[in-house]
């Protein structure tokens, strides 16, 4: 069992966050190149779903979407939950983080259009094929960005964590974005205090200061 | 208990879909109306949710995300199982179901940019808030989409249904999508053919008929 990881970028720290507040360990495979992409070798191998994190089963099974692995492993060691207890919390954790991925892909709707190092590849997942940069997405993608801190900081108002006093895969997600948020210069604005209170402790826990 | 739906739209019928495939019951509340939009009153009581499916609980607590109310109804009775039956089958179909989700987004991408009925709303659940169209999202919308097709006519050339033999959640959104396009006049090409069959042999289920 192995997993695709792209050190640098926020998605695959999903992964590796989440494995670490679970005390598993797996095989990292990093395949992110300096130029903003993935190995030719790897996008090669898997043309379809040309992104990270990926997970590879022993029997060759790739299992991509970073919920998705996630899923996999909170199956196999419950302990300690973080997609929910029972049928209302895993509902809530689940609309949260589906919530947070989208904060992720507001993040990304900026930095795909606006970055030089990714003209022509817009979206992730489209190897060899044009998507040119639209301009108009990065408004948009801040707007987008700007509802993601209104509504986390709400949240955040009323809980330690996003959906209460336990930490979560909502958290996971919220956090993964808000840390790589100032790396390109998009950090969240001061006046989000919860949100920031909120950062500055899920970084100091172990699982946010092993995966930097 | 109570679902807020809106009946034209793909999204909320993948709820109903699921309900239908479990023989579960619950009140609907039509939100939708025929300028494209939702209703008033439900904006103003769910500004930064102002979208469908919402499933409201006794207790008044509040849930979107049609995946996240999916997952409610899948805990709380659990067959037959529609999102996976052990580890790597859960992990399995939460990929497909996302990757489906995907393609909902891209044909979303496609109408809301070109639409005019959505004029000033290229994004759904900004209510009160200009989000311009942008043309350019049409042609990109059209390539997600038609990567949507490819890759789920190639699952399909393999299995009956997306994941195996067992109809899963990522057949309800598949479908709840597939059912869809051709109302917006955007059908899946003949060419794949998989996915036609696929669609023909969905469409006969008692769920698919009741939530026409």
């Amino acid at each position: 069992m192995k997993i695709y990881d792209w050190h640098f970028a926020p998605n695959p720290r999903r992964v590796r966050l989440f494995l670490a507040e679970k005390g598993i360990d797996v095989p990292l495979e990093e395949v992110g190149t300096p130029a903003f992409g993935l190995k030719p070798e790897y996008l090669a191998a898997h043309p379809e779903h040309a992104m990270v994190p990926m997970l590879e089963l022993d029997d060759g099974t790739c299992i991509g979407e970073a919920m998705a692995i996630c899923r996999y492993f909170e199956e196999l060691h419950p302990e300690p939950p973080l997609m929910g207890v029972d049928a209302k919390d895993k509902a809530i954790v689940e609309m949260w983080e589906r919530k947070a991925t989208e904060g992720m892909l507001s993040m990304s709707e900026v930095l795909r259009n606006v970055e030089k190092g990714f003209v022509d590849r817009s979206l992730p997942g489209y190897p060899g094929q044009v998507l040119k940069q639209i301009p108009e997405l990065v408004e948009r993608g801040n707007a987008r960005l700007e509802k993601f801190h209104r509504v986390f900081d709400a949240a955040l108002a009323k809980n330690r964590f996003i959906t209460g006093d336990r930490f979560t895969v909502a958290d996971v997600t919220a956090f993964c974005l808000v840390d790589f948020l100032p790396v390109v210069g998009m950090p969240v604005p001061a006046e989000f205090r919860n949100l920031h209170r909120w950062h500055a402790d899920v970084a100091e826990r172990p699982s946010a200061r092993k995966t930097r």
